[in-house]
């Protein structure tokens, strides 16, 4: 699994010191050599000059004492430390250093002094250094968990999946994998939290993640893009292979303030970085929320879908609520996809499954039909509904109730499945009908919302990412 | 607790039927009258001239057998026998009801003859009309639940609230009902769901829920505003007094078509209807979620906050992740709030707090002060942010962590409640630690979002309405 690139050295080291790792539970150096120990499966050596062992494992008092046993280094130190550390990995053959310490750039002139120290190193060594002031990375193939929080059992519990997230802050950074990738929200191949990014930064990131075939979609978290031409060649090469989402803060200047403080980097100003992405075929989101919602549903299904009208962007909604219908059709609308009416073809058809008062359109609503016949009127009118040409993608919206027992997910899942077409699912009721409604879909690829808004971001998304596609094959 | 309105006839009737009550468990008629029989306190009559009794209790050929023993007949039967249904109910005193049955205005011209037939009725005899075509309505003080979806021990899982809901759509008032009301996300006053409203109609519900002295705040989904001007009017007595939220459907031409085959209404021109709502004080929102999460909100805090500064939209973020402050000022700048520099006085005062090298500044990331002396600034810096007279409320960031039994939630409710400023939360991280942080601030009247977007909705919503009490004062 290793390309060649340096990046390797921290995706895919073949071992691994702990640089402060400490014995005392309360402390995030302990956090690292634990979660290292219980995962990692190749070497993993604990470095402090206080400790003869930790965790039972023998403990050294410097890097130097390693020398060429250490591929990737993971720095935990106070960062007037850190430079001292740096020269002793160079010293010993190592190839690379994530450092976690916080008290760099962002804490003002000493902390730029620290930066050029490091920064002289690695160009004096060759050796490479990821953050500081961040969490790490994360690899689930071959399995490596660098940030500093204790995650027991890491490795059993982050399945291998297709997803690469990017982050600037590592405290979010920390809050998405607990809250979306510990718990199963999707599944990523590799997640990377950058901090200050003095030597890699999100370009080089993005890069090795367009490149690495265990990674389909990538969703980003940015503070400042600073090689902005670089990261939209990147992002150009992923246009319509790999989807790609962003999500750019300090957009606003008291928020680019904070920015600055937080991770000292600039950010761009934002109309240009707005249009320059566009172009670049990403798609830009404003709040993590949104972010993460992309993310399960690129992760869900990364390949472009077959688009059936010329502009690509007509959705169907199925719904079995006149009022979900009308208001996600307005969501729709507002957010530039058209809900097309059907094909007279499409309309004769379903008026054969309607009751007789009822004329069919666009959104459809099935209720009647249900209450004449039951759920097996869903995948009927799905399938004349994915049939029609001006139809692109479908938004369903069924009602959560122990009626879902009843549901045709088979029929329905390879219906969707064999149309080629984008569809996503809003899903309201009985919480309690929710889970089971998800996961059959889920089987399917098929992402489902518990509101309207992120059904309506992620559609667009699917269409916006296979026009982009179908750009490259015209 | 009749207020001498004919509305009182549905909300807190002294006795019922239940026309079209069925023994089949797999009817809407079986449900209703199951759930009425169990829940409600006064005498409950099964109507149905095929059975002699349902669920152990006599049941009547038809409402005549009744005379002068029912105020409110709940009916569903086929459309076509309503008429003659409602014939019956005037004969025998009765004083209003809720007409369950579809079938009406939506399904074309013969729809529109029962319609005109059933108002006669009305017209000549004073028998109010709820509905056709909806699932009617709650009220949880006295206790009474006309939805025709079986809901066991309504009356012991619905605890008696402040939040008035009403609904044009059937279906997903009945949602709403299961995700928001029966789950606990907060408890309502009121519940009505009005569907095609030939008689009893929005402004009238609205205006008895402007007088209710249980109901303290409003969310209303409608599909169409037919007396405008009477609408407003009632808005307008509501200003700054009980906070009222609108999702209007059919802002564009595609939903404005669908909601007219829905529930038979014409939506007005979305322009004219956003000004007027917004003059009226009226919080405008586009998706179901939004409605919902406002509604959380008003239900936690009814009354207006304390304004300080001079616009009364001056908002502190305090955070513990940058990368948080950083896009939650990105989109409190987008939804026209401001984010304003802190006084001299309390940057000093941060400072002390703070470690040297980092400046204070708004967002307020308290992350290194927390990690210089543990969670106990997090109540010293809120402190003297509240104090800042350029602050009119505020956004809490923390991380949902084990660190979370440390949270100091007393000493940071209380400081917000003696603030009388508007307070939301965030929470983001380990998905085991939400349930409890969200409870413990919901004893303070604070409402916790998973997502930023909500929480700066919520706080909007909280400055808009308290800035009109303000304008009620001056």
């Amino acid at each position: 699994m290793r390309s060649g690139n340096t990046l390797d050295y921290f995706f895919s080291p073949r071992s691994v010191a702990v640089v402060g790792a400490s014995a005392d539970q309360t402390k995030g150096g302990y956090n690292l050599i634990a979660n290292m120990l219980e995962s990692f499966s190749g070497p993993v050596y604990p470095v402090n000059p206080g400790r003869e062992e930790i965790l039972g494992v023998k403990c050294y008092p410097s890097v130097r004492d390693l020398a060429g046993k250490v591929e990737l280094a993971i720095v935990f130190v106070p960062a007037a430390a850190v430079p001292g550390v740096l020269e002793d990995c160079a010293a010993a053959g190592v190839k690379a250093a994530v450092i976690e310490s916080g008290g760099f750039a962002e804490v003002g002139e000493k902390g730029k002094e620290l930066t050029e120290r490091c920064l002289e190193i690695a160009s004096r060594t060759g050796l490479r250094l990821w953050g500081p002031n961040c969490t790490g990375l994360v690899n689930t193939d071959p399995f490596i968990f660098t940030p500093f929080m204790r995650a027991p059992k890491a490795h059993e519990r982050l399945k291998p999946g297709n997803l690469g997230i990017i982050a600037q802050s590592g405290m979010l950074a920390a809050g998405f994998m607990f809250q979306y990738v510990l718990s199963g929200f999707f599944q990523v191949s590799k997640a990377c939290a950058i901090g200050n990014k003095i030597d890699v930064d999100e370009v080089e990131v993005l890069d090795y993640l367009s490149r690495d075939p265990r990674t389909r979609a990538v969703v980003a978290y940015l503070e400042s893009i600073e090689r902005g031409r670089d990261f939209l060649e990147v992002a150009r090469g992923m246009r319509g292979r790999k989807p790609l989402a962003v999500l750019k803060g300090g957009r606003y200047e008291e928020a680019a303030r904070a920015a600055l403080s937080h991770t000292a980097s600039l950010a761009g100003s934002d109309e240009v970085v707005d249009g320059a992405l566009r172009q670049a075929g990403v798609v830009r989101v404003h709040d993590f929320h949104d972010l993460m919602n992309l993310g399960k549903a690129f992760s869900l299904h990364p390949e472009p879908f077959r688009l059936n009208s010329p502009r690509g962007d007509g959705v169907a909604v199925v719904t079995v609520t006149g009022g979900g219908g009308v208001v996600s059709t307005d969501m729709l609308r507002e957010s530039g996809l058209s809900v097309p009416a059907l094909e007279k073809r499409t309309l004769e058809a379903l008026s054969g499954i309607f009751p007789e008062w009822m004329p069919p359109s666009n959104p459809v609503d099935i209720w009647p039909a249900v209450e004449k016949r039951g759920l097996t009127v869903f995948p009927e009118v799905l399938r004349h509904v994915l049939d029609d040409a001006r139809v692109d993608g479908v938004i369903l919206l069924p009602f959560a109730s122990r009626l879902l027992e009843y549901f045709p997910f088979e029929e329905v899942g390879r219906l969707i499945r064999e149309s080629g077409k984008a569809a996503v699912s809003w899903v309201f009721g009985d919480l309690r009908f929710f889970g089971h409604y998800e996961e059959r879909l889920r089987e399917f690829g098929i992402p489902v919302y518990t509101d309207l808004r992120s059904c309506v971001l992620a559609l667009r998304a699917y269409l916006q990412y296979s026009r982009a596609a179908r750009g490259n094959r015209d």
